[in-house]
């Protein structure tokens, strides 16, 4: 059962939801748009959906509501942030406006961040940089359920990697990649299915590669893109590897088998080596390279060129990463966003504890 | 039948031929350097194999021994380097330099490159930055032999990304990937052998997956890391396309199916709109984020946690992308290069055409 509703009514909501929590105004709003560009590109599993699951954090106490997110230290192109243990999702665009900013004065500005929480969809912070003609980029560690090549053991997170660049009169180029083989909402999905997985998703518990979509939850992990050692899966632990160096160690936060869990009810990891989870955003001023037009007309041509690719099948051409997901925004903005009755129902139930009328 | 030839006789045997091709000094120790810093890491496709093929091109006119490499456009943080047709071997080197000054005095330094050739190895231009306590980065556009998803046409290079990170008292990360499931020197070992290619490596003429090894030269296509659609090849495409809008586009080089060949007698692309192919450096400085000495412990700890992860067979144990190649370095540098009777002679052919002596 499906049932649409509205942007703004949906964002007041979740607002409201965050305000409830102490967020501050100005938190509150950043957090629902965070949170809610997910629906709109319709990454389902990463937008409101999760929205019990961060209230969950709070009261479990892993996230604090009003945090001071400050630059802890500084040079004229790089940053860490602390966040102060707040939601991921206020925390990052405050990392991206500084990044931004240090790429307004110097080029490109980079910043890491620990201290933080889960971020929502990396694309919402890569994509800040789009209007102001830069490149945007934006990645972050996540709790481990994917064991390297030749490991029986859980040691990385999804760590997805997002990269926009802006078009002329195309939409952008927004590739937001989780780098393992098939991202875990895409196993849930078949899990309330009752199917099985593909090949090269998932292991079970003794590092056999399994068709069963409950793995995971029995002790199994998800697989690096390339699923194994002949199809490559060692890039995708390397990739994976990238990502947690450059959102964890380089910040400060945990790393590894050390990130914090999404839910709640999971322990911490003991002798955690650092602070929350960490991610690490960049921004690059296109015209720190080339005229910002010059380039637009070039990226337009770039895009053309392979959307015009011969196909394989006629009815099936080749995608530009970020394509779809923009005319879905356009879209779910005008009609509205459906969700699936039992999301709703528990943004119903979770607006409800904090005595929000609908 | 392999030759094991030392270090320094096969050093000063490439720097002769470089020499003889008119590069000054300084370039023909440098293009060796990066020439054979990929026979001592065992990535035996990239090394001096391929050094008959940089003399044809130099004979074809597409390679310039003399070029003036400059910077054509700079801010504090970024370059443009323009390499003036000159080797990729010396270009990268020279950009990656430029991109090592600008971390030094503002934290980061992020060089595209226009009008180069084939760079060699990426992880040489990224291992670059571990001396001065920085993180690496590299990645090249090359002539298209891959296909995007759902695409019978050829599009993209094997466009590969290193990252190179500095350990403490372990040896340091170094990920150097193809962003292809497998990387076109493995499919030709294929082919000598007269053996099948595994799923997801190639695709046919039609864009149907095949296990000829020979469907590459026959009109195939490589496939990008995840080998297809429901093992995820639509995110070895972004990354293949981030490479090339990096490479390419931001510099104002080739890309996608107008990047040059490497084999001098395939013919140019019409109407490229760029020139040459591109490279991408980068380099940060550890210390623009935390202190050095801190950021090496909590790599040391990443490295010897992920060592120690549990192996599924423990004779297989975990492998940290880099240390396989580091320690083959030492034993090379020591004990020789193993090249190929095949390899060996032509070398010994292409110096002979120069009146070099052995």
């Amino acid at each position: 059962m499906i049932k649409v509703v509205q942007y703004n009514m949906l964002f007041n909501l979740i607002q409201d939801v965050f305000t409830a929590m102490g967020c501050s105004a100005e938190h509150a709003k950043i957090g629902a748009e965070t949170l809610i560009s997910a629906d709109l590109r319709g990454i389902d599993s990463h937008g409101v959906a999760r929205l019990s699951g961060y209230v969950r954090l709070w009261e479990a106490g892993r996230i604090n509501s009003t945090p001071d997110i400050k630059i802890s230290y500084e040079t004229l192109s790089t940053a860490v942030v602390d966040g102060d243990g707040g939601l991921g999702l206020v925390v990052a665009p405050f990392a991206m406006e500084v990044a931004i900013q240090k790429a307004t004065h110097v080029g490109t500005g980079w910043v890491s961040v620990k201290n933080s929480n889960h971020f929502g969809i990396a694309a919402h912070h890569a994509m800040m940089a789009l209007e102001k003609d830069m490149i945007g980029i934006s990645m972050t560690n996540a709790s481990a359920l994917v064991a390297p090549t030749f490991s029986k053991e859980r040691m990385l997170g999804t760590n997805p990697i997002c990269v926009a660049v802006p078009g002329g009169q195309e939409f952008p180029f927004v590739a937001d990649l989780a780098t393992t083989t098939a991202a875990n909402g895409k196993l849930e999905i078949l899990q309330r299915k009752g199917a099985e997985a593909p090949n090269g998703w998932i292991q079970d518990l003794n590092g056999n590669s399994t068709n069963d979509s409950h793995a995971l939850k029995n002790g199994g992990a998800l697989l690096p893109l390339g699923g194994d050692r002949e199809h490559g899966s060692h890039k995708g632990y390397a990739l994976g590897a990238i990502v947690d160096i450059f959102s964890g160690v380089l910040s400060g936060a945990n790393f590894g088998p050390w990130v914090p869990p999404f839910p709640a009810y999971v322990p911490m990891p003991e002798n955690q080596p650092g602070k929350g989870l960490g991610h690490f955003l960049g921004a690059m001023r296109i015209d720190a390279f080339r005229p910002a037009d010059e380039f637009k007309k070039d990226m337009d041509l770039w895009i053309r060129r392979f959307k015009s690719a011969e196909p394989i099948d006629p009815k099936e051409p080749v995608i530009i990463p970020g394509e779809p997901e923009a005319e879905m925004e356009i879209q779910r903005k005008k009609d509205g966003i459906p969700l699936l009755e039992l999301v709703w129902d528990d943004i119903v139930t979770t607006a409800d504890k904090f005595g929000i009328k609908l």
